[in-house]
């Protein structure tokens, strides 16, 4: 009994749920090695990009998307709970996309990046661009197979977020802070981000642009550059 | 077998998930009911706020409990993956507050809820602000025994957010759409995004406001005011 207000104690339903977690989390994990396994094969590097929602991550790759334009191949997977908005704007750049529509589930996994891969055509030495849903929580979890995570922060949700949503640090290959055209009018210190970002996931490389501007893009494409297509 | 890449399939565990889905929601209503009766015996107003990380639901807490301060009791739920910064935020107002930190869960749920409330002091006539995990999918599903949700989408995300995370907005009962401070510098439509959320939740009610210049702020409180403390 609850001496508060009266009710009956329940049993913890966490019990249950952690058992059938580890065997998801086995079955994705077994899924991400295959499609490590096939982006190795193919010669395709394999970004997941994940951020809250509205951080700028489609903004982003139709940018990057026209840079990349006759000097690499790309592909990209778009993942939303609906709506075919994303995969829209990325093929009015001329790059082949597939949209994951996720219904209930907050995150994409490695079955689903599977499933759309069926759908795109070849792309060898190219880069396979995965827009996750947006959320910092739930796509912390899933290995896609991917080769890189880069997690996208926009100036204008706080400096307090790696904090605040740690686990989508763990694993993270960058941090890249978005929007700083608007860093004059909001309360954000990208150098406070990238210290709360470090205590989570120490010497995590980081970049700050604006998909708006232009002003750090250089930036970022030299990273895309330097990431080799064999993987880890 | 997969004939594009040679794996064999696996068989689909959404199967397994979704009876346990049914418990677990099961367990959450019986709660959420609890939590509503007694919010009920104890004349308390609970608002459950939703958003995006980073959306300014910690911001519009502590200008709005400063508004209250004298006319009308209050006590803060906040909910995050971890730290204690914005329940000390809005201790800083003066104001009753309990950090639930959920650790590697997504959401509050109405047993988090329950046992935040054992923590805080009576407040017959007040408001109880529950300010969720920044998140725009995984709190849809989870009442907490709330008199009304309120989804916030900030102008920097994008006026399309309800059309791609739908669930969210389909038992809300306000649309704040906030930082309007920020709308000469960034490509959002207000009555666009509202006309998105009424596709999901026809006549939704919407206010618009910055917590940073105060604008707006007049409506928001002439809303909670007439919210009647007798649930629904």
């Amino acid at each position: 009994m609850c001496g508060h207000c009266g009710c009956d104690t329940q049993p913890p339903v966490q019990t249950r749920v952690i058992d059938l977690h580890r065997d998801l989390m086995d079955a994705n994990h077994r899924q991400a090695a295959h499609n490590r396994a096939y982006f190795h094969r193919q010669r395709l590097t394999a970004l997941n990009l994940v951020s809250s929602p509205g951080a700028g991550k489609t903004t982003l790759l139709e940018i990057t998307l026209q840079q990349l334009q006759g000097r690499r191949p790309a592909l990209v997977i778009e993942g939303d709970q609906q709506t075919e908005l994303d995969a829209a704007r990325i093929r009015a750049t001329g790059t082949p996309a597939v949209q994951v529509q996720t219904g209930q589930a907050c995150h994409l996994d490695a079955s689903m990046v599977h499933g759309a891969l069926h759908e795109l055509p070849p792309a060898p030495g190219g880069l396979l661009f995965i827009e996750n849903v947006g959320n910092l929580i739930c796509p912390a979890q899933f290995d896609l197979g991917e080769r890189a995570r880069v997690v996208l922060v926009s100036v204008t949700e706080g400096d307090d977020k790696p904090l605040k949503y740690p686990g989508i640090f763990r694993d993270a290959d960058l941090l890249l802070i978005t929007k700083t055209d608007l860093l004059p009018h909001v309360n954000f210190d990208p150098a406070r981000c990238l210290a709360h970002a470090r205590r989570i996931r120490p010497q995590l490389p980081a970049l700050q642009l604006s998909a708006t501007s232009a002003e750090g893009l250089d930036g970022w494409l030299d990273w895309l550059r330097q990431l080799d297509t064999e993987g880890d």
